[in-house]
């Protein structure tokens, strides 16, 4: 059996500045620009084999060991625009094998449950689209791949790049200028972490595309975000990156979750995607940023209700005096931390914080969250040798 | 002794279109115009005895019960105020009794929990107003007296008539203009109705006050709300009331609830007055009309998690057939059904809605509900017979 293989990992990215409406449903046009920062694949990554080849009688798809349809309009517009990529390249060579004409199959698996709400349909599209890009040996640029991989899901076209990313709305109705740019590569500014705090979900949100229609059509407050609030930002947000300003950083992040939320609410029926858990962590961060008087954490929530926190390596003690004393039952803190630096974190608290202090503390808290995911700013996709694709038979291995 | 003695009673009001947001913090001047819906005093009251001679030695407050303080500004500038329209009819009428120089004593009462976070506040400086009003024969009309209970609290103007109330703001910057005025008594709709389920607060929100400050100061979609989304809500749910619009009106009041909080969200760092068991009644609300396939109930909620449900006598059965089958376990519902009455809201639930709908509902919200109070739509202010305070001693009888 001749077969073509690669594999790709891809890393999740979480916005700071949300893509939340979009113009055109098809092409996954936004309303707004928006930012990113993209998240380390040591934690939080997709591995995706693809291989093709004249004797592959379908297009099939594996998704964490279950096969899946490959029949979404999404998924066949974003193969249509690779096949015609690659089908320039047959044309211009036609020593080329023509993979253009053959079927793909695809097997993709997270390092982390997919039900958990962690924007892992932009890292699976990322390593999709990127794992075809490098079988193809596609030679555009990652903006412009990034434009294939948004049809697949409008915020994966942030995760084909790493560090600080920009997802331009651009104007055309084609969408050929709405693309993902690099603000500035993760070694620009390294020291951005984050703490995911995954919080318990009893009822299933408002899927986000659905949510994204329903606000376009109903807030009243919406048109003022994407025409007033958030162009403003987005330039303040980008400059805030360049001069590593991370005050400045922190409330625009803080400041735009609140307001994407905001118009959620305003939506009618509304929409509610943080619960009193996520307004609890909400509540705990700016108690830690007056405790200390500086800007310590800066917390930011998607269509759902897990809170990531970012912020800045040198501020990591004195953010988990609080978040570790509050949140130690929770699992997740073992594979960053030894046993010794845990035990700082806990008499850090109970040295430095007065009591009258730990009253105001809602100590029952890590009750709703049963996850804290630790990791830090990372790199765009990453091939790699390992392959999850039995190359014998083209079928997951 | 010689004492002059008045009582009044003054409602409770629920705004449909919110007031959030102070252009004059001294003189309560509102950022938009608000409508509201005045309470029956069956229900929901403020008891107000005042008395006045030369004898009182100081002015005087007791209020359920405790002596407290009558130093605030707010309560100051009430007095002064009509101390200023009495002083004006002894000037044009020597034979009159000086009562503005005299001090005065006054005595008030709820006849529900001060603490519910039911407006208390408004019916409060509604009555003291209104009782020394009475006390001191002002000719002035409701519209006239609103604007110094304006001064005490806001909403209080609102609570100085009966029925359909739109509290102006008006332009001026000493607040001559900012008034309450009658849309339709409520003999015009009579058949409006209330179902307010207090829900448990573990913490005491932001103080409405400092909120609004907050809000005005820091939300970049609360601009918006006061001048592109409230204007016109103010005239279409006015022209709603007028033509008996129920859907209209239902609309805008649970559109105008989700926009108000929606600019609290978005203020920074963000208030939340809902909690997870006020979000869980809306979803209610929103599955019982869409079950019914019709508007059946509006819910609103002040700065508070407290639900008000609005609906029209005629619904009453369609809507408790689901209000009564989840919150039965709740104390209130005896005061104004028989058990027989009650026994019929459950065959209805239990005959009518299919077994997979009832599957959707939240059978643990009434968990969060302490009390329900069952009201309707009242007149405003009522002079009564009924005094706080011994005429031989004026103190609290």
């Amino acid at each position: 059996m001749t077969l073509f293989v690669a594999s790709t990992t891809a890393p999740v990215n979480i916005a700071t500045l949300k893509y939340w409406g979009k113009r055109d449903k098809t092409l996954n046009l936004p309303t707004n620009s928006s930012i990113s920062v993209t998240l380390s694949q040591e934690d939080l990554r997709t591995l995706t084999s693809v291989c093709t080849g004249p004797e592959i009688t379908e297009d099939k798809l594996w998704l964490n060991g279950s096969e899946e349809s490959l029949k979404s309009e999404r998924t066949q517009n974003c193969l249509a625009d690779l096949r015609k990529l690659r089908m320039k390249l047959e044309d211009e060579d036609s020593n080329l094998p023509k993979m253009s004409k053959w079927n793909v199959v695809i097997v993709s698996e997270n390092n982390f449950p997919t039900a958990a709400g962690l924007a892992s349909s932009a890292a699976g599209f990322a390593a999709l689209v990127m794992a075809i890009a490098k079988l193809y040996e596609l030679p555009d640029s990652l903006s412009e791949i990034s434009k294939i991989a948004r049809k697949g899901s409008g915020s994966a076209c942030r995760s084909l790049l790493g560090g600080y990313v920009a997802w331009e709305m651009g104007e055309k109705a084609d969408g050929s200028d709405s693309k993902a740019v690099q603000i500035a590569p993760m070694e620009h500014w390294p020291n951005m972490k984050a703490a995911i705090l995954v919080v318990s979900a009893s009822k299933k949100d408002t899927p986000s595309t659905s949510g994204m229609q329903l606000t376009v059509g109903t807030s009243d407050l919406f048109q003022h975000r994407i025409k007033d609030v958030v162009p403003h930002r987005f330039v303040e947000m980008k400059q805030a990156v360049l001069e590593k300003d991370w005050p400045t950083f922190a409330e625009l992040t803080m400041k735009d979750s609140n307001s994407f939320h905001a118009t959620c609410l305003d939506s009618f029926p509304p929409i509610f995607y943080m619960n009193d858990v996520s307004k609890g962590i909400i509540k705990l961060c700016h108690f830690i940023n007056a405790f200390y008087n500086e800007t310590i954490v800066a917390y930011t929530f998607d269509a759902g209700p897990n809170a990531v926190l970012y912020y800045l390596e040198e501020n990591e003690s004195k953010l988990f005096a609080f978040i570790y004393e509050l949140f130690a039952e929770v699992p997740g803190w073992d594979s960053k931390f030894s046993k010794d630096e845990l035990t700082q974190f806990l008499s850090d608290f109970d040295s430095k914080i007065s009591n009258q202090l730990k009253v105001e503390l809602d100590k029952e808290l890590y009750k709703g969250v049963t996850k804290v995911i630790l990791t830090h700013i990372g790199p765009g996709p990453q091939s790699t040798d390992e392959c999850l694709i039995d190359t014998k038979t083209g079928l997951p291995k």
